[in-house]
This record gives C-alpha cells, sequence and structure tokens, in this order.
C-alpha cells in the first residue's frame, strides 16, 4: 500500500520508452504510480546520433519526464538513481541509502554499452547510449576539425579518420551522417579539409543491418558506399587506442575518432537486485514479464530477456508493447484475472543513411531510397514526444534538407580528453 | 604582409560583435582577415539569461564563427586560445605557444565577471558571462527542485531559495524569469513546492537599471514586484557560501543558489599584452580606437575604455558600432586618410522583466509594460544572428508564450557542485 492514497503502489524504475509505456498504460488503474530515473528527461534515443553529428540539439530529442506525467493524475515522478534492493522485502534502494517501497515493482531500466572485456574499446572509445555520450562525440568530432585544420600531414591525417564500429542501425546512421558531413559542411568551414575526411565503417558479419532482409542489406551497402563511406565486412577489431583501431588479423586505421555503436548489455540492475541474468545481463522473465517465484516485479524493455522466446531487437517498440503489457496483466490482476502472455508485434525496422537514402521492412514490404527516408522521417516525427521537440526537429530537418547545412556546430557541453 | 596572399594581415581576437563587425566591415578591404576565438561559436549573450532559466537551449544562441565568415571571401577563422603576445614584434602568442604574426592586430576579447576581490562570491555563486556557466546554472536550478521535492524543512526551504545579486538588465531579466517560473512552471511539475519558492534581487544602489532614467527604474520595480521578486534595493552582499548569503551590516538569506549578475570586468588579454588598463582591466584606447604609440593595435568591445569618453556601457551596439569605426579606419588608412574618432550613437536601451512586461528607453521615448515586452522581442528576434536560430528561437518563445510552459528543462550538459 502506497502511504498517502492507500492504493497499491507501482514503481517503475526508468523513464524510457517502456516506463512510460506503463504509467500512461495505468492511468486509470487504482494504482498510485512512482516513476523513477536517475535523469529528469525521457530522451528520444533513436535520434541520439542526430545529437552526434550536430543536426539536432540535446533538448529536441528530450523531455522532462514531470511535463509527460503531469497529464496522468496518478502518477508521480522522482529522480533518483537506484542501485539495488530487496525483493522479499519489497523495496528498491537510491545510491544514497534511501529504501522506496513497493507493492509491484516494474524494472525498466534498459541497457548500457558492452564492451565484450575489451578494456581498450572501454577506454579510448566513443560510446552512443547515452546522451552525455552523443554529447562528447558530437563535441570530439567538432574539435578534431578545428584541429585538423591547423595541421599538417601524419597529424592532420589522424584527426581526419572517423572509424564507426557495428554495422547494426546505430552505426549505419551515424556513419551516413557524418559522411553527409563530410560532402556538405566541410568543404565550406574547412575548405583546406576537403578531400582529406574519411568515414569508415567496419561490420563483423558478411552484411549491414542483419535485422533485415538480405535484399536491404545489399540496397544499403550500396547507399551508403554512394555516400563514400568505407564499409569493410567481415572484419573485427582488435584493440582502440588514441590514435586509431587494430583490426584482429592484420590491418591497422589511423583515426582520432572512434565510435563503438556495437554491443548492447542489460543495465546492471538486474545484478544488483540478484536476478537471473542471461550473459548480456539481460534479466530473465516468464512469458507474462514476471520474474519467477516474484509475481509482483516485472521487467521490460532492453533489459528484459522473455523465457521461450528468442532475443527481442533491443528497441522501443518491444518496450513499450511490454508496458502496455504490464499495464493490461496489472490491470487483470485487480480485476481477478490471469495474465498473459507478451507477443510482439514486429511492425518493421527501418534504418536511414543519409539524405533521401533509407531501407525500411515495413509490414513485410522492402521499401529503399527517397520513399523509405520519407517513410522513416514521418515514423519518427509522429513518436517524438511533445509538440514543441516535434515542430523544432521539423524546423532542423527542413533547414538541414534544404541548405544541406548542419547548423549545431557550437561545441558546447561535455567534453572529454583531446585525443 | 600575410604569408599566402601578399596583403595585410588584419588578426581579430574575439568572435564576439565586435570583431564579426570589423570582419564584416573590412569584406571589400585589400587585407586578409583572420578571426581567432577560443569557442568555435559566437554566442548571442543578451539572451544568455534565457538559456540559465531553460528558456531557449545553449545552440540556440549560438552560431558556428566558421558559417558566418563563409560568406566573407577575405577571412579565416581559427579556434585557439591567446594568452599574450607582443606588440613590439607583432605578434599574438596561444595558450599552446604558436605566434601568429598580424600587421594590424583588433583585441575584441570581451569580459569577464568582476568579484572585487571576494574570494566566497567567486567560490559559491554562479556567474552569467559565459555559455557553459548559464548552463551551469540552468542544471543546478533544476536539480535544486528536484532534490527540494524530495526533502522537507529547513533542507527543503534552502533549496528553494534563489538569489540574485545585481539590479541591472541580466539581474532583472534573470529573476524575472525565475519569477515566471515559479508562477507557471513550478505548481505544474512540482505541486508540493508551489508556495516554498522565493526569489531575492539584492541591489546596491536605490534603483534598478541605473542605466535607465529614473521613471523606467520605478516601472520595472513595480512590475518585477508583480510578479513576485523579493527586490532590496541599497542592499550588498559581504559573503556567499554554500547556504546562502550573508549581507553587509545584517541581514542572511538562506539559497542554495546564488546567481553574482553584477561586475564586470575586461578580459585578461590587456594585462597579458602589458598594456594599460584601468581598474576593471579595460585597455585605455585612443579617441580613434587605436592603442598610444601603437596606431597598428586596435581595442574595441568591453574591454575597451576610451580615453577622454566616460566609461560607456558593456553592450553589443557599443561594441559593433566600434567594429565599424575601426574597419572604416583601416580603409581609411590605406586610402591614406587620417582617422576618425569614435562616437557612439545610443540607440535605447531596454530590459524585458517577464511575459508582457518590460522597459525601453528608445530614441529618447520611455515605454513600459505589454508594448516594450513586444519591441524588445522584436529588436531581439531580428539581431539574432542565423536563420535556424531565429526561427528556433521564435517558436520556442511561441510556445512558451501560449503555454506558460519553459520545455527544455532536460537537466544535460555542465554541471557544478551539488549545492
Amino acid at each position: 500500500m502506497s502511504p498517502g492514497s492507500g492504493l497499491p503502489r507501482v514503481v517503475v524504475v526508468g523513464a524510457g520508452f517502456g516506463g512510460l509505456a506503463v504509467a500512461r498504460g495505468l492511468a486509470k488503474a487504482p494504482v498510485d504510480v512512482l516513476v523513477l530515473d536517475r535523469e529528469n528527461y525521457h530522451a528520444f534515443l533513436p535520434l541520439l546520433y542526430q545529437v552526434a553529428t550536430s543536426g539536432l540539439s540535446a533538448q529536441d530529442i528530450t523531455y522532462p519526464v514531470r511535463s509527460i506525467l503531469s497529464r496522468i493524475p496518478n502518477a508521480r515522478f522522482r529522480m533518483v538513481e537506484i542501485a539495488g534492493g530487496h525483493l522479499g522485502e519489497r523495496y528498491v534502494e537510491t545510491k544514497v541509502g534511501e529504501r522506496i517501497p513497493y507493492d509491484v515493482l516494474v524494472v525498466a531500466a534498459g541497457s548500457t554499452t558492452e564492451f565484450f572485456g575489451n578494456a581498450s574499446v572501454e577506454r579510448y572509445a566513443f560510446c552512443m547510449h547515452h546522451l552525455q555520450e552523443a554529447l562528447e562525440l558530437r563535441n570530439h568530432a567538432l574539435a578534431a576539425l578545428e584541429r585538423a585544420d591547423a595541421s599538417k600531414g601524419p597529424e592532420r591525417q589522424a584527426l581526419l579518420g572517423f572509424v564507426v564500429v557495428g554495422g547494426g542501425p546505430t552505426g549505419v546512421e551515424l556513419a551516413g551522417m557524418l559522411a553527409e558531413m563530410r560532402r556538405h559542411v566541410v568543404p565550406r568551414d574547412f575548405p583546406d579539409l576537403a578531400d582529406g575526411m574519411r568515414v569508415i565503417l567496419l561490420e563483423g558479419r558478411d552484411r549491414l543491418l542483419a535485422g533485415l532482409p538480405p535484399s536491404l542489406s545489399q540496397r544499403a551497402l550500396a547507399q551508403i558506399r554512394e555516400l563514400g563511406v568505407e564499409v569493410r565486412l567481415n572484419t573485427f577489431v582488435d584493440q582502440v587506442s588514441p590514435e586509431g583501431v587494430q583490426l584482429q588479423g592484420a590491418g591497422w586505421i589511423q583515426a582520432r575518432t572512434v565510435v563503438w555503436a556495437t554491443g548492447v548489455r542489460g543495465a546492471p540492475l538486474g545484478e544488483e537486485l540478484g536476478l537471473t541474468t542471461d550473459r548480456s545481463g539481460r534479466i530473465v522473465v516468464e512469458s507474462t514479464l514476471e520474474v519467477e517465484r516474484h509475481p509482483e516485479v516485472y521487467v521490460i524493455g532492453d533489459l528484459a530477456r522473455v523465457r521461450g522466446l528468442e532475443a527481442l531487437p533491443q528497441v522501443a517498440p518491444v518496450a513499450i508493447q511490454q508496458g502496455q503489457r504490464v499495464a493490461g496483466n496489472l490491470e487483470r490482476r485487480i480485476r481477478g484475472e490471469p495474465p498473459l502472455p507478451f507477443t510482439y508485434r514486429d511492425r518493421g525496422t527501418m534504418a536511414t543513411i543519409g539524405r533521401n537514402r533509407a531501407v525500411a521492412h515495413v509490414f513485410g514490404r522492402e521499401i529503399a531510397g527517397r520513399r523509405a527516408w520519407w517513410v522513416w522521417l514521418l515514423v519518427h516525427l509522429i513518436f517524438l514526444v511533445g509538440f514543441r521537440n516535434r515542430s523544432v526537429v521539423f524546423l532542423n530537418w527542413t533547414y538541414h534538407y534544404l541548405t544541406y547545412d548542419l547548423g549545431l556546430r557550437a561545441i558546447v557541453g561535455p567534453r572529454r580528453r583531446q585525443g
């Protein structure tokens, strides 16, 4: 019971797509919902790569959690970082030791970067999981161009090398944006550097975008090569250093900017709560999304591994549908009905590659090129939370489309080591 | 002579309003212009207080210097920090020891915060001179509200205290925005905190906005008090601590957020170049804006103190007009004509206080209230550099005006101590 209202208290850890879907789904249920997140904003992470390449600002893809929840009368928010808890005594614990009790717990803490134990990657590569990381990457890349403009010879060459590791959607989208920057922004802002910038995309498998049908992988490969990205398939990273990437087998690529856009690991909360996790840190749950022997604890989104299903993609639609399922099952429980198993309704997958270039697999149809790009644009605008963000993003994109410019190139905010 | 073209090389230190006015003014002159700045962007600092209060994002008030200069064929840019030089040998020196030679030097390095030797202010108060500082203040203020929501008693009271020191335009605008936040955002996002937040504005003189006629100071005082700001005139700060402000004489104000919006000091470059400065660090120049005995060195903007004139306000119009004067005098010199003295054409002063509240003194007329606010809005939109920024800012303001919301409340980027 929640102290204030006497209603059961549902604590949701994480204000991402999954956590917010739970809060929305429970808007009319006789429960109190408390959403916890270590940040005060919800981030639209599918567009993170645009922040990393100065197409959008951090504020364009974020929205205050409190503003979202203010429309849900039975939901409240607290900005705290959860670092453990006790399932038997039904509380979660913040990093500073405060205990927050629950009647029902929904763990929607998302994912983080998987380095596969490679310390050199963890130390020297840029990641693409959090907003802060995207800003670090953006500021680093812009500063590298500035320094390249004042350098010569091998120093300049190293500063102009940009390696993206991972040929999934994030890697492809990021490499595509860097290539657009190379074609349209660099010649204008840094005329001396026009020919020197290299964008290299490394993928371990034999094709890009392995989640899509092979024919679309082919189309994507052709489109991204047209943009001038050097794609290397069947290629694995051995070590990353401040100077570049050592490949497995042989091969060395000189580059001061290396982005690790591969490898997803469940947030550490699973282990901190003492729950059973798979080898990528995801918490194993029943088909109803409940934790075994703890039917009052649900796990959804990137952090959930549903027993008996193959591993689902760690994308927003899965998290949202799981959040809706949990809200539905909670309402069923209140009505005394048995829970329903989660089934994923895959509406499609898409990836943008650059201006007028994208691939999409939607409702069983494969489309590529300009048409796929417009579909991508529309879908992302529709799903972007909040009126203001939607119109600002639309304005930025219109501006970018008409002028070939990426306007947000001020080096503001987080900076990491000068590589 | 500049190595490449054989034309005289004009080095401009600082890409603020003054420095850019010089580059623009010399667009058709037979010279090479090299603009230097430690940041890669021009910041529209008159709107900095909006960034500090989540009305605008950092990117909304910045614009890449390279984009601005790309329209000026004889101007180039380098991102470097200048930390000295030698007037006799005609070079400036970067922080890392690189020497950049010039034929003509324009020092437009702006100003920084004057702490009047009070170490407690320097250590604990937030400043409003640089973009980074505005972001620190914003993130601190938003985090203070989050923490207040989870606190009780004196702890909550301290977190809800916001003190602004200085009743000039920056202090008034900042206090006004904080009061708007208290009225419109806090009740929605933090219903429990609705009555607790205090905004206190301290001013040492007997009126606000001393640069305006006394009748407008009265109007401003009435308007800002209507908004709920506690104004204390004839009040001086003795010490700032993490817990609040000790006033001179007597009095203590509990507040975890203290903003130092008073005191302007010339950037240290004047002293680093060994030039004569006044007691606020401004470089003393002749009426032609030349340095005595160094007619090839000009100083403009916040950093210039024109001999024989009373100290001019450190605002954008002065810097722009001085930049235009320097460009004109350089062209005159090339034509063999004597330089003209600088005269300031004061078109007016204004300050916004809040929604529909402002005061303006333009072309000798005094206006206040809604009309002054619209004038302020129009003037600032017109002068904001760049199409994208103008439309994004307009959109943000329209949204804010219609919804009473301040949309950019994601805590992203620079954070300082947890106060």
